[in-house]
């Protein structure tokens, strides 16, 4: 997905943002704030948001320092979502049709948001999205392509996520290979958060090499690189996924909520919608 | 009150938004976010938020185009407020204490904001801003400074609010000034809106003689200038006065909604509060 005008002011609101979570005073963040407005002057247009974004993030790591700013709520996540593991797992036993149930409920994962702000409660959200109809919807398609497939490749996005993540994984037929970020960004996955959310059990954890967000293939390594090329199906989860692999064609499909305008437009649909894309 | 540095992307927002009502093709856009990029490098720390929004629209209006983009947005607002008159007229003939509702329909009218995205209904408001308690409460001397004055200076903000503006002076007992933009700003009043709105038949109306967002004093006529000198008790509304009046002392008094998080910093209250704050 390209980068919208829209989007400039919301990466220099991220970049405010996230160096106040890792712990910014004022002269940092305002360092923070003036090397993000040189980088926005200059940026490449045709890059995708999470190219800018990882640049971005570059420049509060360098102005605040490396580190794992969203430990704490990552951990705070999954463990929410843990506890209600069960009576997921129950909705799956009692379903009609339990790879409909699952699929909904890994999107409903995904509106679990980086930062302290909380405007959702993660029951109300499950109970949403497991009637909601599909605003882009290729079910349809995703079924054929995992009836064929031998192996699935899943990008995951954020941690506490990945335990819905889990929930769709242990339904399916086929070996699943779980992709997490090399390192910290946000409250993006990684080893330790799949871990945490017992995703172990059910697939095998790799990291794609690189703490950008979404999936920028030319930042990952190239052992993740050749295994994304050689696969049939490729799962890819939430917003920066779908900005950064929108244009990699149909063996990846999009699961995702939309929280942004942006990519409400890019998609054609509403902000809040469930949305199911053949890439 | 000073700019935060988290006014920095919304002001690069409001530059976006403002060119795209005013018309302005991809090009143009792109045009006035580079601009604006360069301008949020050079500003100057002590700034106030309209200040920098000032140039911010004189990006706007030279890369876009002169004139009033809000024109429809504005008409429509003040048909809406007019249209409540009576019914708002019939709250003050029946209250026991005129003047306590008078000041809450005016910072009621308050809620009229930019853009064409409506998020809330009038008469809704009015009836929230009735009875909400006030987050910051120097209406006693407010009621004071009234009793004291001979003449009251009174600083509009935007249109549509005006016909609340016009209730609230309807039942003061002395003379009133209503000073209004130099042109067009946003959705702000100008000469034209407070006539639309009634105001001649309560108040003298005046320009500032600046087309700057809240008031600038070293922007507005040396007339202006002068009588707001000579002012013994100024009415300020909204929170583009208080951004650039926070600092100018006793005889003004803020009435104004809290919508934007800086500014609820600033004076220390939640955003959504109601405010009537003597400087």
């Amino acid at each position: 997905m390209k980068t919208y005008l829209d989007c400039y002011p919301c990466l220099l609101r991220q970049a405010l943002d996230a160096a106040q979570m890792a712990g910014a005073d004022e002269r940092q963040r305002k360092a923070v704030l003036d090397h993000v407005l040189g980088l926005l002057r200059q940026v490449e247009p045709s890059s995708t948001p999470p190219e800018i974004g990882d640049q971005v993030h570059r420049i509060v790591r360098r102005e605040v320092g490396d580190g794992d700013p969203y430990r704490v709520v990552k951990e705070s996540s999954t463990g929410e979502a843990l506890a209600l593991y069960s009576e997921l797992k129950a909705l799956l036993v009692e379903a009609d049709d339990p790879l409909e149930v699952a699929i909904r409920l890994s999107i409903a994962g995904n509106i679990i948001d980086f930062g302290p702000a909380r405007e959702y409660d993660l029951w109300d959200v499950v109970e949403r999205v497991l009637v909601q109809p599909f605003a882009t919807d290729d079910r349809a398609a995703f079924r054929e392509a995992l009836a064929r497939a031998d192996q699935v490749l899943y990008l995951a996005d954020n941690a506490g996520e990945a335990v819905f993540d889990r929930l769709l994984i242990e339904i399916l037929d086929v070996p699943v290979v779980y992709a997490v970020k090399g390192g910290p960004i946000l409250n993006d996955a990684t080893v330790e958060d799949a871990l945490a959310a017992g995703v172990d059990h059910v697939a095998k954890i790799i990291s794609t090499g690189s703490d950008a967000p979404g999936t920028i293939l030319d930042l990952c390594s190239e052992k993740f690189h050749r295994l994304y090329e050689e696969a049939e199906l490729v799962i890819a989860k939430g917003q920066a996924n779908y900005e950064t692999l929108s244009e990699e064609g149909t063996k990846v499909f999009f699961l995702l909520q939309i929280k942004c305008p942006a990519i409400a437009r890019d998609v054609g649909v509403p902000v809040g919608s469930v949305v199911l894309k053949q890439g």
